[in-house]
Formats: structure tokens, C-alpha cells, sequence
């Protein structure tokens, strides 16, 4: 099974379709993968890949610009096998920064000379000349920025009134199960909109972007999750791994996920002074004795854009969950959830 | 009270005396800081600033060079006060990335317009930029290059045997508790000799190299740690939360030490392929009933250079700590410690 997100924010429902189709696209390339025989992290990778080569979504080609008027892209993925995490921030002109934080992740494997360690987190413009190196495509900064994401900088950076932060925030992420059992999460994100440059935000960020753990002693789950909101505090409260720690001892997970997002982001003393706590959490698990597997999502946004395929299914399906009326936005947490092994 | 660390690795006997004289006087102008009304977050500041000037230390000027001959330091701090972290990575010519980090923490606590969220993480050149904006010093490139540096990395960019990576590790740090009780961290890293430009390392990474909490309500103590060693191990199991949470509740700070480094660094599932686990950590334990402060080093490194003092002291303290003979690197810790308050 793979499950996919467009961002947890204030999607207008005028857009509602074209999310909900990019999700299933990127489904299809998920699950396609899976039935060639590819690994959860492979199929992650595929399907991210199509959210950030659309300019829909606030990564890759299409992403929030930063004060200066540029893409600076941040992408992590963390394999439930290996559990190794590969992870990049703030570059610049990677096309799909996800392939750069797949490449960092895998490379972990294989030792270098003189006991060299194989980095796991790479910024900036090294980042881009690993990614050189790598023969990952690099491409010119100008063929990054699509009409929507300039128009957005232009208004937001001549404006000095309008409160709307909710629309510039937007991370994608995809959750994958494969064949084996194993799970993997990825993320990729171009980060809150007139960001600093050099700031790099919880998707590039260890146990905050992305967790998945397919083997924990302790656990009765494997578990992938992959987050959105605001950055800083997803960061703070390194919301992935939480969650996912939450999730593997927990008896339901519905209600596992309602209160650790609640205890854990909404609650967390790392957020007291925050007053709007926006965040969002796409959450794969996996029962290890009965192989049920759910996948939920939750979150403190407006909306968010959730896809998923499983591999028997003919067809993907997309929805924008939203939060129910009268509930303060960044104040309460709604999860819905389906499960995956039934047709 | 106010220590610092010089690095966890493998110093060699006939520089002792440089490391701890270099201790001492970081000690000195942390410990003036706080005699001044100073916070532990602007002390930790001071006394860092000291190690990063001087070419001893992996970090600021005298910093090991990447593998294209650069200097690019890595620094974080963490507020107990606050809880507010600040961390930058990958500057290349900031001439005090401590201050870098510092300002990014502080500046949190002020609000933006139109929302927009304070960075807690800025890399690379955009780092450099918002140090610039910030009045920090920036300086040429070459000016951060020591001899020591160039010829270590001549040395080793020529090489094909060898295998001492321990060399090759440090990082330095500072923990302090201030007049009001409260608690703050700090590191600063030049990295792995010959890393790949732009790799960041656990010195700027949220929960790995620094931690610092004066208020945890489950707490018996407040805890200040800042950790060293293989920056990629300890990001992956951000040994600096992981330690502090395991002694806010342990009962017995050096058996909690002991059993922490063991547990969750050692024998970590994170770590499963990894034949040398080299880190070493600096903590700050204060008993919340009591009032009673321990200072605690850890390490798996065959030597660690640690120096204190307390302000009622007239001298501070340096030692080199070394693992005992017999007990292979890497493979087993030694924990020692002090308590602060009695003369």
C-alpha cells in the first residue's frame, strides 16, 4: 500500500480536483513500482517525485520562493529496514531534491576509505554538488519557478497587511508498505513562503519530517509517518518520531494518533507560547501479528490532501479531509482513517 | 556553574597541557559571565567563543577542512529556560558560528510580521547572510584556515592507509546553570576531516548535540548536556534528548549516565552496523529538591578534555579523562563526574 499528501493547510475548495488527481498519479506511480517488485522506499521516492514535479504543490518545481525570489528545497526519507535517514536542506537547484535525500539515505550502506563516514544530511550548495556528482539532474533556478509560485512572492512580499500563513505552509509526503512487510516515509518541501534563505525546515530535519521503523523489539507495529505544518515547531516537537513511538504500543491507532498529536504538538511544552499550532501527520501502521494495516490521517489545519492505493486496487482514491466546522483552526486535531487490507 | 569540553577522541598525552589550559580559560569567561548577572545560554555563549578562537579545537578558526580545503562550522545552543534551540550548519565564513546559533535562538522569542515563523536552522550561505544582517563578524575564508588544519589535510587528502578516524573527531561544548537554576547548552563543530562540502553534522542538528531543560514537570532534576563524536551516530540516535531524559528521572546520575550511553548509543538498534562507537557526552544535572549539581562526562573515545568551574571557585579544573587500559574504543564507556557545590 501507498499513501500519499499534498500538504496540510487551507486548500480552496475550488482546487479540491486538482489535488485529488495529482494524488492518484502519484498512487499509480507508487503502486507501480511495488508490482514491479520495488521496495517501500523506492515507491516513496516514485511518487514523491510526480508531487514535486508538479507546480500544484509547494515542492520541486512549483515551491514558495524565499525572500530573495529563489527555490531552496528541503527533502528527507528514512527506511524502515535499514532505519537510516538521508536528508537534504536549502538546495538550490537540485529538480528533485527527494532523489538527492534518497541518494544520501541508500549511499549510507556502502563504507568509504580511511573509516570516512558517508554523510547523512547534506545543505545547501554542497548539497547540489553532491547531487552533480551523483549524476542526479540539476537544472537552472529559473525552470523552478513556476507563474504561481512568482505571483504569490510578488503579492506577499509587497504586502504589508493579511495574516492568511495558513496557505504558505505545504509539505508532501508519501507513507509506503511493500511486499516484504517493510515500511518507508519520505517528505519534500520548499518551505514557508518569503523564507530566509539558508532556512531549512522539518522535512529535511531527522524525526521530524519522516520516521518509519519496521523492526522494533518493543513494538506491535511497523510504523511510517510523514508530517506537514509549520516547520519550526514540527522541528521542536520532532512530531514524526513522537508519533510513530506513539503509535507502536498503542492499542488503537485512531485514537492513538488523536492524542499524541494532541499531547504531543497541541499540548507540548516545546510550543507553549505559539498560539496557532498547525501541523499534519499521514501515519501508516502496521499490526505484527495480524498484518491489519491502517493508515490514518490527522491534523490541526483547515485541510489536507490525502491519496492512497493498495496493490489489489484497480483505481487510487484522493479526498481533502477537512477540519469539522466550528473547530479552531491549530487548536484541535480531527483523524480519520481507513484500513488497508480489505477491498 | 559553567564546564566545557575540548572534544571526545584521541588526544594525544603531550598536548594535555595545551587542552586543559585552553579549558581553563574558557571557563574563566564563562564563569565571568555569570559573576556579571549573565544567563547559562550567554555564558555557554562566552566560553565557546573562546574554544572556536583558539586553533587547538575542531571548530571555528583552526576547524578541519572539507575535502575541497574549506572551513564550515556547525554550532547549535539550546535555551532550558526557553526550551528555544538555534543551530546553524555548513557557514563557511562566519568567524563565530556559536554567535550564528545564538542569535538564531534568541531571535525566536520575536515575533514576525504576516505571520511568518523565526528560523530555528539556518545552512550554508544563507547563514552567512543572516549573520551579516545580524552584526556578527564575518571573515574571509582563508582567515579560519590554521596551519595545523592545512597540513592535517594535506596529510590525509594524500593518503590511501591509515585508518585513525579518531583524530578526526571533535567537537566542543559548554554546559552551565546560572544564579536563577536555570540550565543551557552548547556546541561547535568543524566537522569530520575531509567532509563533503555541505555535509551538516549532529553539532547543528536539533536533540543531538545539545539539550537543555530547567523545567520538565515529570523532572527530578534540570539537565544540561552537550555530546561529541561521530556526528551522523549521534544524530541518529540524538544521544544529547536522549541522555537528558534518561537522567531527569533516573536516580543515580552516574549509573544513569553509565546506562545511557550504553543502552541507547552502544548497544542502539540505530547503530547495528556500526563497528566503532565513538561519542562522548558533557552533563549538567541539577536536583530540583536538593539544589544539588553533578557534572558528569561519558565517553567511548579513548580520551575526553573537560574543564569547570563554579563561581565561588578561585581557579577552574581541567583533566584529560581517559578510558581505562584494556577497554577497547569505541566498545564499552567511562563515566566520571563531580558535585558542584561543595568547595
Amino acid at each position: 500500500m501507498i499513501a500519499v499528501h499534498c500538504g496540510a493547510g487551507s486548500h480552496s475548495s475550488s482546487h479540491y480536483g486538482k489535488y485529488n488527481k495529482l494524488s492518484k498519479k502519484a498512487c499509480r506511480t507508487g503502486i507501480e513500482v511495488l508490482r514491479n517488485g520495488g521496495s517501500a522506499l523506492e515507491a516513496v521516492k516514485a511518487a514523491i517525485t510526480v508531487l514535486e514535479d508538479d507546480p500544484v504543490t509547494n515542492c520541486g518545481y512549483g515551491s514558495n520562493l524565499t525572500n530573495e525570489g529563489c527555490v531552496e528545497g528541503d527533502a528527507s526519507v528514512m527506511d524502515g529496514k535499514t532505519l537510516i535517514y538521508g536528508g537534504c536542506g536549502a538546495v538550490k537547484s537540485v529538480k528533485n531534491p527527494i532523489h538527492l535525500a534518497y541518494d544520501i539515505c541508500v549511499k549510507q550502506l556502502e563504507p568509504l576509505p580511511l573509516g570516512l563516514v558517508p554523510p547523512s544530511f547534506l545543505v545547501g550548495r554542497g548539497g547540489v554538488k553532491y547531487a552533480k556528482a551523483a549524476g542526479l539532474k540539476t537544472v537552472k533556478q529559473k525552470s523552478l519557478i513556476s507563474a504561481k509560485a512568482l505571483s504569490q512572492y510578488k503579492k506577499y512580499k509587497s504586502l504589508v497587511e493579511s495574516n492568511k500563513t495558513e496557505e504558505l505552509l505545504d509539505t508532501v509526503g508519501a507513507v509506503c508498505v511493500d511486499n516484504d512487510g517493510h515500511v518507508a516515509a519520505g517528505c519534500s518541501s520548499g518551505g514557508i513562503l518569503l523564507k530566509r534563505p539558508g532556512r531549512v525546515g522539518q522535512a529535511a530535519v531527522y524525526a521530524s519530517g519522516v520516521w518509519a521503523d519496521s523492526f522494533s523489539p518493543e513494538a506491535q507495529s511497523s510504523t511510517a509517518v510523514c508530517t506537514s505544518g509549520c516547520g519550526e515547531h514540527l522541528m521542536r516537537t520532532q512530531l514524526a518520531k513522537v508519533v510513530a513511538e506513539d503509535l507502536q504500543t498503542s492499542v488503537c491507532p485512531t485514537v492513538g494518533l488523536s492524542q499524541s498529536i494532541t499531547d504531543k504538538f497541541i499540548n507540548s511544552r516545546y510550543l507553549e507560547n505559539v498560539t496557532t499550532k498547525l501541523c499534519g501527520a499521514l501515519v501508516l501502521h502496521v499490526d505484527k501479528k495480524t498484518g491489519d494495516t491502517t493508515l490514518l490521517w490527522g491534523h490541526t489545519t483547515e485541510t489536507m490532501s490525502v491519496g492512497f492505493m493498495r496493490c489489489f486496487d484497480d483505481n487510487p482514491k484522493a479526498l481533502i479531509s477537512e477540519l469539522p466546522t466550528g473547530v479552531p483552526v491549530g487548536a484541535k486535531v480531527t483523524v480519520s482513517g481507513v484500513y488497508g487490507n480489505k477491498k
